[in-house]
């Protein structure tokens, strides 16, 4: 009886052939791929060229909402039904300076939502959020679910890496796309967020999707148009997303580097810091606030959310979140406590005028050579290495005057680093057109659009 | 000093991500990545990546032609300038009952030319060289190169099978092709073809390539883009190549399988045979004779072929490669000593009319079903087995004639076949359209096109 009860044999060649032709994969196609590679029963060299037929032939929106949803069902998705807030988070395709998450777990919580952020390492050019979190000595973000869970009970919020038992069918196929040029997929980048989101068992996602020199998508079309896709898969799964355009032509904030953005983001949370972080650390807060139920609308999860900054609420959470991963909120009174690079170089402004542009990435990667990023998954990262800057697009700048400060420990480095800064920062006679910091934003609340260009 | 003279280190990655994104890749990158591949440097999941996005990207002449060489020199290329005649091959596409290799192998050789044929087996619903010329008792087609060339040197003709040493990045790529669904490309059709056949030393080459019911090719368009692709990759690389477009719309001939396809070829070699089988040959030996420089023209071609067939000299050939290659050539005069099947089963004509058309890959799958071809590389195959076709497109029938009689061995096979046979004949009113033999010719004969519609 059990030959007749089994489903019938998954013939990956059966799939690959049918997407190379461009015809519709059914779900059960889908799920019976992904299981099966993830299985290991079926090779890499059978899902690379798949790969590869996704990346050149595209995918329907059904298509690319059975892929997310059979590799977030390749694992453990979070049950968080017992706690009795929403669960929203928010997910950025990443930058350089990008350092919001640190600001808006601890902001949503007090607001009391509960925020559980499972979050990524910086690679490339761009930062990312598990690397600035270790800069605070102590800070634990490889807990185990158990412990997640209960930090996340206690404060709100909770922020670590990606376990194993989360999504490992985007685990094995990210590894393969990285070796096979098949990363460069809205479709395929689409599944591999929203499966490993949607994992945290959430009831909305605030997305905010990068678009400018320091951006995976480059051009605003691009990013629009994965905007929409993981807006759209997000609803066919049953969840509340909604998706910022927002600008990365230039560094967010003036702090890239990874205890240095701690630093900037500790400002916010008192009230201080950059214009542009701060602008955009509420912008992004009131939509979790406003989808997660706690604000009847955009303004009022603005205004709340300035509320909880200056009465102190949002620092206090972000306290408690340290100390309940181990690390010393010290810090949090005392920035001296974290990482400190042992020298500083400024990098000098070579003309009058105005700052005309950033060519955002080649400052991620000064960054990155400093040895504040990496250019390898196995490499490290030194904590305590960045860059500081004092000019942004639009200033007046006089010849001489310093455009940003380099925090290093290696002068040869320091030399790269300090002359690919120089050289990404135009300066023109006459003032450039002012970027918007939101483009767009993209979703429905309520069923009701929110689109706004 | 080593490391000073040594090449730049070949990026697997870059060269997919160049033919993803439709950019023309170098010889020196195509020759990399052929050269990485065959000696195991690269991994199977990059260049399975990389052949998709041929698939999809297509590539242009100038690539075509420089994998095609790369592939070519991943082996031995055999060295035939000692011997005084020129060389000359004929390589066909495939097809059902296509078996004109055995007549032009000694038809050539009688004219003068040197036939070095190196040939596949049968896959699919298609027939192999190699697979008929076994069903010669003792015909040993694994000849070592030093005796394939002494056959070559005293007869004129050898036929033998791919050698290890003979394009062994073809062997490997595929074998990988095969699991990715990335057979179908006329690029690497192209280059797989070529590749293969230039490394047998020869100067010139007709190419059969075949459309219709039973070809790969199913639409003519298809296999002219092939055809000229196939031309101009020869004439890049020094070779005289002329390409047939034929008809594959009905079996070529009467007999299908490889005991009866021998005993069809031995028909035409004593002056007899099907009219369809007999014109193709002459057809393709004229241009053989023409190339090879032993004819002024393929009229005057065509004319000696016939000659050497009246005389009996294309079958003394054929004895006396048979006999060179340890076959039993007393198979020629008493065609009973061939392997014979137990069994015969007639299928009947069930209506009176013209036969309009034949599903020629159901035929070629019927004998296949009877045991006569193999559906995976690994199985044997049945000599005796085959299909003898007693009617042919156009021909008109009467109910209860018989179409076909089923050699068989085995029953409930044969009852399969003789269903999948009836059901691949359309009977018809009035009589079809006929189809011509030669659709087109494509090529140059001293630098003036041969072009013929």
């Amino acid at each position: 009886m059990s030959a007749s009860t089994s489903t019938p044999a998954f013939r990956a060649i059966d799939v690959i052939r049918k997407k190379r032709d461009g015809i519709e994969m059914s779900r059960s196609e889908i799920e019976g791929l992904v299981n099966a590679y993830t299985k290991g029963d079926i090779p890499d060299y059978q899902v690379s060229a798949w790969l590869m037929a996704v990346v050149l032939k595209g995918m329907t929106r059904p298509e690319t909402a059975a892929l997310t949803d059979a590799m977030l069902r390749s694992g453990d998705v979070l049950d968080l039904s017992a706690l009795p807030a929403k669960k929203v988070d928010k997910h950025s395709t990443g930058g350089v300076g990008d350092k919001t998450s640190l600001v808006l777990a601890p902001l949503g919580a007090a607001a009391g939502l509960a925020v559980p952020m499972i979050s990524g390492r910086g690679l490339g050019h761009t930062g990312g959020t598990l690397d600035k979190l270790e800069a605070i000595p102590g800070f634990n973000v490889n807990l185990p679910v158990a412990e997640f869970r209960r930090v996340l009970e206690i404060c709100g919020c909770a922020m670590i890496g990606q376990t194993a038992e989360i999504a490992p069918a985007d685990r094995k196929l990210y590894a393969l796309r990285d070796v096979t040029g098949t990363v460069e997929s809205p479709y395929l980048i689409c599944a591999s967020i929203m499966s490993k989101k949607l994992a945290e068992g959430i009831d909305a996602l605030v997305l905010d999707v990068k678009t400018g020199s320091g951006a995976f998508m480059k051009n605003e079309k691009d990013a629009v148009f994965l905007a929409e896709l993981m807006v759209e898969t997000g609803e066919r799964m049953g969840k509340q997303v909604v998706a910022l355009i927002t600008d990365m032509d230039q560094p967010l904030g003036n702090m890239i580097g990874n205890a240095l953005e701690v630093v900037e983001c500790m400002e916010v949370l008192r009230g201080g810091g950059p214009q542009d972080l701060r602008d955009l650390c509420l912008e992004l807060a009131a939509w979790m606030l406003h989808l997660g139920g706690v604000a009847g609308s955009v303004a009022e999860g603005k205004k709340k959310s300035a509320e909880l900054i200056s009465s102190g609420k949002a620092l206090d959470k972000f306290r408690q979140m340290v100390e309940l991963q181990g690390g010393d909120a010290r810090v949090i009174d005392d920035a001296k406590r974290l990482p400190q690079a042992q020298h500083t170089m400024q990098v000098k402004i070579s003309k009058s005028g105005f700052v005309a542009s950033m060519q955002c990435e080649q400052i991620g990667t000064a960054c990155v050579i400093l040895g504040g990023g990496r250019e390898r998954k196995e490499d490290s990262v030194d904590p305590a290495v960045g860059i500081v800057l004092h000019k942004k697009v639009g200033d007046r700048v006089t010849a001489g005057e310093s455009l940003a400060t380099v925090h290093y420990n290696s002068e040869a480095k320091a030399v790269r680093a300090q002359q690919l800064i120089e050289e990404s920062c135009k300066i023109s006679d006459a003032a450039p057109a002012r970027r918007p910091l939101v483009h767009r934003i993209i979703g429905k609340v309520e069923g009701k659009s929110v689109e706004k260009k």
